[in-house]
Formats: C-alpha cells, sequence, structure tokens
C-alpha cells in the first residue's frame, strides 16, 4: 500500500494545518499516512534552521496567513497562548499510541487540544483527558512515555526526518520525494498519483 | 481599476515564478499589475531576515521545489549559474521603463534572461539586448539608470515594501492585504475577486 510519512510537531501551527487535510490527501489516492512526531527544535538546530517567526514581520505576516489557511480549510483555529511550546511529553504520548493503531487519532486530538482549544499539553491533567478522548488508557499510556524504547522512537523519527533533507515541518515523504509545508499538498497529491 | 502591487528581486528565482503567472491571475480579476522592483538584499537586511539558501537541506530542497513550480505551471526553468546575483542596474532599467509603460513586459524579459537562459545581466552588452528586445531604447534606458531620480524610485519601491510588512519576495499586495510568496497566488486571486 502506498505511504504518506508525515513529519510534524504539535507545536508547528503549519503542521496543524495540514495534519486537518493529510488523511483525506492520502485517501483521495488510496494511500495512508504514517504520523511521524519529530521534535522540531533538533530539526531546526541540526538543520541550521530557526523559527520563521523569529523574523518579526514574518511573525505579524504569519498569523494572517494561519487564518487564511483555516478559512480555505475551513477549520477552526485559534493560535495558542503557550507559544513557543513544549510538546516533548504529548509526542511521546502519540510514539506510545502506535500500540494501539491510535497514533493518528491521538495526533489531530492533541493538535485540535493546542490550535482550536488552546489547551496546556505539557499538563498531564490535560493529556489524560485527551488520550481517554481518544479511547487510550490515561495510566497506561503515561507510563509508557517513560520508557527507552519510546523515547528512542521519537528520537528516532527525528532523526530520521533529518537523515532525508528535513529542515522544518511539516515535511511529508513519498518514495524517496520530500515536502515541506502545509502549501506542498497539493504536490503530495500529486506524488502519490504519480 | 483593481491592482495587484507585484513587489519581486529579479534575483529571486520564486519572484520569477510568480511573474510568469501574476499577469494571468490579475487578468482573470480585471485586475492591473504593478510591478514593483525591489532590492531583496535591503528588504532581508532590514528585516532581520536571510536567504533561505542560507540552510545547506533548505537550499537543497529548494532546487527541487522549484523544479515542480516550474513544471506545475508549464514555464522552462533553469537555476542561475550565478547566483547570488546583484540585478541592481536590470532593476534600474526596469524603472526607467515605466516612461515608456514597458516595465512589466521588460521585468518579464528580465526574469527569462537570469531564470531560462542563464545569462549575465550585469552585464551591459546583455542588456542592452534585452532592453532592445521589448522594443527601449538601450541608450536611453541605461542613461536614465544613472539618474537619481530612477536610483531614488527603486529605493521608494523598496522602502515601500518594508513598510507594508514585507520581509521577502515576491510579495504581492491587494488594498491593505499582503502575500508572500509564488505560492500564495491563489490568496492573491481571492483577495482581488473579494
Amino acid at each position: 500500500m502506498k505511504h504518506v510519512d508525515f513529519y510534524f510537531d504539535l507545536s508547528s501551527p503549519y503542521s496543524y494545518l495540514a495534519a486537518t487535510q493529510i488523511d483525506a490527501v492520502a485517501a483521495r489516492s488510496g494511500a495512508q499516512v504514517r504520523w511521524r512526531p519529530v521534535v522540531l527544535g533538533a530539526v531546526f538546530k541540526t538543520a541550521g534552521n530557526d523559527m520563521p517567526a523569529r523574523v518579526p514581520a514574518k511573525a505579524v505576516y504569519m498569523l494572517k496567513d494561519l487564518e487564511r489557511w483555516a478559512e480555505e480549510y475551513g477549520v477552526p483555529f485559534r493560535f495558542t497562548s503557550r507559544f513557543p511550546l513544549n510538546a516533548m511529553k504529548a509526542m511521546r504520548c502519540i510514539v506510545a499510541a502506535e500500540e494501539k493503531s491510535l497514533e493518528g487519532a491521538l495526533s489531530l486530538a492533541l493538535f485540535r487540544a493546542v490550535w482550536v482549544d488552546d489547551r496546556d499539553v505539557t499538563d498531564p491533567a490535560v493529556l489524560r483527558e485527551v488520550l481517554a478522548g481518544v479511547g487510550l488508557d490515561p495510566d497506561a499510556t503515561l507510563a509508557a512515555t517513560d520508557t527507552q524504547s519510546v523515547k528512542d522512537r521519537l528520537r528516532a523519527y527525528t532523526d530520521g526526518a533529518l537523515g532525508l533533507g528535513a529542515f522544518g515541518a511539516p515535511t511529508m515523504v513519498v518514495g524517496d520525494a520530500l515536502f515541506w509545508g502545509n502549501d506542498r499538498l497539493h504536490f503530495v497529491e500529486k506524488a502519490l498519483r504519480g
């Protein structure tokens, strides 16, 4: 079966926007999404990149641009009051959720918590609520985030993305073709069809 | 009449790609393009931005991405062997061409010289040829590039773009809405229709 590997960080608003579309993009080509959380800070550091919002005029523009995309897609969006946020624990939950094949559902639920409901996903109580909401056992999942295998897997996804040439998020990979940005989903779809 | 102000630097490959489309985008909404060359180096410096190609993995990706867009648009594209290039003189020619209302035609001809034919637009002989090709008097136009009014106008466009919030190129402005990037032409078209 065809796959698109979707590399994202929950703290990235463009990753949220792309996440709202990626299942449909893949489905239209009979492909499946593989959800791959990555630590964007590590990607930036290793790639020698920086947060786009470091450029003041770009930060102002991005707020407007994000709203335009949300309107285009017809999805809710509210810029989090907690930016930049450390979503490490939440992303380890996503990795842990793979065991129950709920990583996609959990990714979307966590994206909504951050980029729609302005919730604090660094707070274990919030995480528990979101985990339970998608049918995961909060205790078991949170316990798994402290295991070396889950930590290692999140690191492996991050290193894997870097190895493929990623320098930001979201990054989509189809075969050996890499695409960067919510605004390249049309190229991803073309690649899946090609 | 509705307008879209198209701020560009000849040295920017994404500006070239957008330039190949902007007339059609405007025409579909009964709008007109105002061609506004800007000195991208000055925009980057004042905005605190940097060339995207400074990030090695991004530079690699961009070459592929530019090819994808050229294919999508069905336009020829070859990355110039002279990058980064100083297109100051050529952009002053565009400003000087306003007197004959040939700034659009000259912009497109110069973009082709740089991003299709790999010509050296810092060479006055090349400039003369391109100028003559669009029906401009090479001597008169080159002489005008040394006048203060032409120099000031190029600077005014650059400062104007910065004043509107620009931080890169291409930048498109419709009314008070600013759009950045070849990949936002669909939003430009929406704004022109709205």
